[in-house]
This record gives structure tokens, sequence and C-alpha cells, in this order.
């Protein structure tokens, strides 16, 4: 009875890294369709989104089965209690690529980005699904030093969002309203993906250690 | 020892409805500050926000000690379950909120948003903080009724989501870049504030009834 259910806790902590994966995956696909107007790259986020909505379902089953079923205690509980809550930040990481797949499928065959911002969200991708690796890779190892290290890392990504809200506000800046207002959102987009695989070692540092730390302040550009 | 139980039980369900009356006082604060230019609005919804946070992580700790010393099934355990996810929906609403203030409190004492915006930023706020004032009520009173029309009731939302779009990208729109990028992003800050009621109206639902609603579709304007 006891080696099912740390079975099931295992299988679920699988699960989350595999979901993590495939938010990961998402992202990085949706970044190809937005820097190189990838029709195909697109629509295949929108449509494996499902499969993550899918495994949100399933992986909150899950969890809500191995609390009523097996009253975990201490670090059990608070593996169960923080994967119920990384569940819901990862399908939120999907559905932000997912966006963006939807503004690049939407000016296909049109490159949305002009060329003095493909390299600011080029490195905003690069830094996204480096803390979505890294949220992953957090999720499987519980190495509490590398969750709490997500969030120096997201400093790099604070900073590219500065730049970009500072290249866009410039007086200089010649391109039109239309770019203007996707490259906002599709900011938003990349920025709110970092801040939940933050989110995600913040829940880890609880579950290994018990003591849950603060969260960031809220930056507004 | 039951009684101690079924009364800490209330008690969260009570912070839940005033964490999320904050999180609508919030809102409704800092559209004050958006559309009159408030200094005084913007900065205690800023303020404010800090109690917020500390009733999350309050009620988190609650609801942990109900799983750990009490093992709730069925209808109770969905309850804690829900409130888990319910407590971070709130607090990002409230985020959502310092968001807003935040931008009126950089432009002051301008206003952002020119005279053909703001009727428009004024429904969503009416619509946004409408969603929200159900949500409470719902999280009081299990009405599932009421808490399956909040998804009708976001329909309004992204209505009005979808207009300040083809506002801001209509060809004859004569504003400038940083007013159409305050926009859009104070837009997205609306919507996503209603989508968090519509989530915590689908949570009661599965506290009631066992059966979580399908997610609604992903809409990007």
């Amino acid at each position: 009875m006891r080696t099912a259910y740390h079975h099931q806790l295992a299988e679920l902590t699988v699960q989350l890294g595999e979901m993590c994966g495939l938010a990961n995956e998402a992202m990085r696909r949706a970044t190809q369709a937005l820097l190189e107007a990838d029709l195909d790259a697109a629509e295949r986020v929108i449509r494996e989104h499902d499969r993550l909505v899918e495994m949100r379902a399933r992986a909150e089953r899950e969890a809500f089965a191995l609390l009523a079923l097996q009253q975990p205690v201490a670090g059990e509980l608070r593996a169960i209690f923080s994967a119920i809550q990384i569940i819901a930040d990862i399908e939120r990481m999907g559905a932000l690529a997912v966006h963006i797949a939807k503004i690049a499928r939407r000016e296909h065959p049109n490159r949305i980005l002009p060329d003095d911002l493909r390299a600011c969200f080029a490195d905003m991708a690069k830094v996204a699904v480096a803390l979505g690796e890294n949220a992953k890779q957090v999720l499987i190892t519980r190495d509490p030093e590398r969750a709490a290290r997500l969030r120096e890392q997201d400093d790099a990504m604070d900073e590219l969002y500065g730049n970009l809200f500072t290249a866009l506000l410039d007086d200089d800046w010649r391109d039109n309203i239309p770019v203007a207002v996707d490259a906002a959102l599709l900011g938003r987009f990349y920025e709110r993906f970092a801040d939940h695989a933050v989110e995600i070692g913040r829940r880890i540092v609880f579950v290994v250690s018990g003591d849950l730390p603060a969260p960031d302040e809220i930056t507004t550009y």
C-alpha cells in the first residue's frame, strides 16, 4: 500500500516535469513562429496545447486522490500542496506560448517584429526557455539552491523587458502603432512566462524546507 | 474537535471572500486612479497590496494545516483543494490592480487615456469589478448557478477587449505610440482580472459538484 503510494507520488513529480517540458517546447516553437513567421510551428503550438490541458486535469485528479486516500503529512503533503499550485503555473506558461503563436499566425506570412526589436525578443525567448528548463530540472531534482537561483536568473528578463519598453517609447522609434501594440503584449507574455518559472522555484523551496520565500516585488515596466 | 475543524473550514471561506473583496476594491481604486489621475488612489492600491499578500500567506498556512491535521474527504477536501488554487487567483487579481495603479502613478498628473478610449476602459472596469463581486458572492454562497454564469458575464469583457484593439489598430486612430502601448497593457490587465474571476467560478462548481467545467478557449485579441 505504502509502496503504491510512493509510486503515485513519484509519478506526480514525473508528470509535472513532463508538463513543464511541454510548456518549454511550446515556448521555443512559438518563438520560432514569431521570429521566422513559421506557420507550422504556430499551428502546432496552438493544437498541442490541448495535451497540456488534459495533463493538467489528470495531474489535478491524481493530486486530489493522493490527498483523499493517503492522508499525507509533512514533506509529502508539502509536495502535493505545491503540486496543486505548480500545475496551474505550468498550464499558464503553455497558454502564454499559445498567445504568442496566435499573434504569429494572424500576421503570417509577415514577420511582426521590425529588425531593431528582433534581437530583444530572441534574447527574451532565450531567457524564458532557460528559466523554464531550470524550473523543470528543479521540479525533478528538488535542488533548493537551483530553485532559489531562478529568481536571480529572472533579473535578466526584467532588464530585457525594461529595454523593450525603452525602445518602444523612444521618440526616435519609427514604427507604427500596430507593431508597438503587438510588441508590448508579446513582451508581457515572455515576462510572465519567466515569472511562473520563478514561482515554481519558490514552491519547490517550500517543499524542501517548509519555508516559502517572500514573493517578488511587482514590477511594471 | 470536529467542531473546531468546521469552524476553521468556515473561517477559510470567510478569508477567501475578504481577500476577493480586497482585490475588487483595489481594482475599483486603480480605475479611479487611471481615469481621474488620482494619485492618492494609486498610492493606496500599491501600498495596500501587502495586506493581500499577507492574507494569501495566512490562508495558505491554514489550508495546509487543515489538510495536515484533519484529513478531510469528499466535499470538504474539494473545498480546501480549490481554496489553494483560488488563493493564487485572488492574489493575481490584486497584482493586476497594482499594475494599473503603477501606470497611473507614473503618468500623474496627466491622464493617460485619450477621450475616445476612456469610455471603453470605464466599461471594462465596470465589468471587471462586477465579475469580481460575483466571484466574491460565489465564494461565500457556493451557488453553482451563479458560479456558472460568471463565464457568460465574461463575454462582455471579451467584446470590450476586442473593441479596444479594433480602436487602437484603426488607421484613423491618431494618438501616439506610448498611449497605444499603455492602453494595450491596461486592457490586458482588466481582461486577465475577469479571467481569474471566471476561474474562481469554475473551481466553486467543482467544490459543489465534484465536476470541473472545461476551461475556456484561449482568446488572443
